[in-house]
């Protein structure tokens, strides 16, 4: 057991020369007493077990299962923020700073070890000693995943990166193979990091690359369609014996493919029963429902002007609001029965409604994405990453 | 001018050739008598000027100077429902249906003509006369933006889109060029559409792609880089002169680069002067500026309990809060006068705080993403448009 001290001020080594001899000073008194250093210039430290909040600004992140080490200390703040609007708890938090002393390797390490920390996620900029953080990686993911957002990627990035931490940033080029041998999810953007987030801590892998949609609107389905597409995710033509099936649920004029278009009936139960249909069918690895949590969205204060423009009637939308909970409840009720029965993950899509979302998440533990690229975007992570295991 | 019957029911040709049988003898009979069909098949129709809510489903979505069609009437009414939640707001849509009579070329040519849609966004799957489609896209094209997300692009997706509005949807290959040609902005997903839409309508084109970027947080910053970079717009180096200007107001730890780091200075007055330098900098063309809306999350009731659990002072937040809306008030002032001034188009990134997005861009009249790589891709859009007008 150390002692830690988080050092946040700033005029150390990432303001040159005079700042990295006293940030070396800074760090040798401390070793001669037993002391290890975060930081310095480090935003702080957050963890949700011991209800931690080290943090030099006003925020207090969901708790969750999702544990961040950050070469910005901005970005990590900004990521539990978000992660408040997203459905994404957090379990510990290290803005790494200047990495004087302990480093995103040592934090790594630390979540691999963690058993609360259930998904790995890091913003890195540069790492010396990148053999050794790649082995550390490629140990740690055999057993959880380590997302990781590789920043300084282009020559203006790298430009940008070495006056932010002056840490070498290095091209892509070197990164992304060796990263993808160690088993690192590598995402580029910050809703990546949030979509995969979601996703990796709750549901099981999927076994294969084979996609069953589910849609109440056509369009998005062909949407969907597209994306998994281009992604290298299959959508495989629905065989004889699934078709019969659904004939007897959805009206004559069906489309009888996938995606399974439910024509825009307006009956709730068939919606269940295919979403049944589709998780059971055994050339189907995983499944992405469009439209099944409909949301409670016009609760807001702020949408009652818009609500009085449109001359809506109270007493049909409070019917419509109660009918929407219900449905939301039901059907992740059975999502979950569904995934913990046929081991597949099932993703819904739902365009609007974010804080319907939310809710699905936290209250009914359901995962639902804002549109539709996101949940293959995940899906196809997860994918990759099962491939990858597989293949060890 | 026409008397017009909006036709929602479905079974009509999305259901077969009987279907088809019968809309084409519902055209006709309405021909007869001097009346034009929208639909069949379709989610209906809004129109803002007139607040007319024609459609399907309780929305009530902003007001605003986008105008849309869409081959999927649930696509077209989750947008307007998103675009509550994105400070988005339409003058005019309406859901193609199954085309029997008024088809998507008469919707785009309607939006050309009137003068309150400054922006068309279109929800494509297929159509018919693709080459009038595209002439009329083309002039409408030099007068205001005209974007299009064109669905069916892949084998998986033109097979949903053949079975949801029976269209031939064609691949993607033929229509890019063209539609390129055209001057249509072209978007694969729902996000792009929403970034693309509140910028075009709101901001001046950008005469080149040289971006300078102002951020408040440097892993922010070489984000934005990167994502500047790959997508082919230039991150200038920062001239001598510009320098000069920045050595008086920030530290001397700064990083004399861009993107200009505030280094995680609190003072607020030294982001709004770096602005204006930037702003001001004929090196370059256009500005996105992060985390400039801190916001005012805050104060929603739902986050009662994470305060709590992070025994956040309330007094403490009751000042940063007054504090942030006073600083956002004034950037979105600054920001207004610079555009005017520059004709520059200044474009701010805020990770979290999606409420305060919203205030900012209704409100304040600023537009604010949440992530950066989605003001570079609305910001890239815009360069591609502008040169595409400048090479007529």
């Amino acid at each position: 057991m150390y002692q830690i001290v988080i050092v946040c001020s700033s005029d150390f080594s990432e303001a040159g020369p005079e700042g990295a001899v006293l940030e070396r000073e800074v760090v040798a008194l401390a070793r001669r007493h037993g002391i290890r250093i975060i930081g310095p210039n480090t935003m702080g430290v957050f963890g949700a077990k011991t209800n931690f909040h080290g943090i030099i600004v006003t925020i207090g992140p969901l708790y969750g299962s999702t544990s961040m080490f950050s070469q910005s200390g901005n970005f990590g703040v900004q990521m539990m923020m978000r992660g408040i609007e997203e459905g994404l708890g957090f379990n510990k938090f290290v803005s790494s700073g200047n990495e004087g002393d302990l480093n995103c390797i040592d934090y790594l390490r630390y979540f691999g070890d963690d058993k609360s920390s259930r998904t790995i996620v890091g913003y890195l900029e540069g790492v010396d000693a990148g053999s050794e953080f790649l082995a550390v990686a490629k140990k740690i993911s055999r057993e959880k995943p380590v997302i990781i957002l590789k920043s300084g990627r282009t020559e203006s990035g790298i430009r940008a990166a070495t006056s932010h931490t002056g840490a070498i940033a290095g091209s892509l080029d070197s990164y992304e193979a060796a990263f993808r041998q160690s088993g690192i999810i590598q995402v580029s953007t910050i809703q990546e990091i949030v979509d995969c987030a979601k996703v990796f801590s709750e549901f099981p892998l999927p076994k294969g690359k084979r996609v069953a949609i589910l849609t109440r609107g056509g369009g998005w389905g062909v949407m969907t369609a597209d994306f998994c597409h281009e992604s290298g995710l299959e959508v495989p033509l629905l065989p004889d014996k699934i078709i019969k099936k659904i004939n007897k649920i959805l009206p004559r004029y069906w489309s009888r493919g996938n995606p399974v278009d439910m024509v825009g009936i307006t009956e709730f139960e068939p919606f269940l029963e295919c979403l049944e249909i589709m998780a059971c069918w055994d050339g189907a690895d995983a499944i992405i429902a469009l439209a099944g949590m409909t949301g409670s969205w016009w609760k807001f204060d702020e949408k009652e002007e818009l609500l009085e423009r449109a001359r809506i009637d109270r007493d049909i939308l409070a019917k419509v609001e109660a009918a929407a909970e219900e449905q939301e409840g039901r059907t992740s009720a059975l999502a979950r029965q569904l995934i913990t029965e046929t081991g597949k993950p099932i993703l819904f899509v739902d365009v609007a409604f974010r804080e319907a979302q939310l809710r699905s998440i936290q209250e009914l533990r359901a995962i639902s994405y804002s549109e539709p690229e996101r949940a293959v975007g995940a899906l196809k992570r997860m994918v990759d990453y099962k491939s990858y295991l597989d293949s060890l």
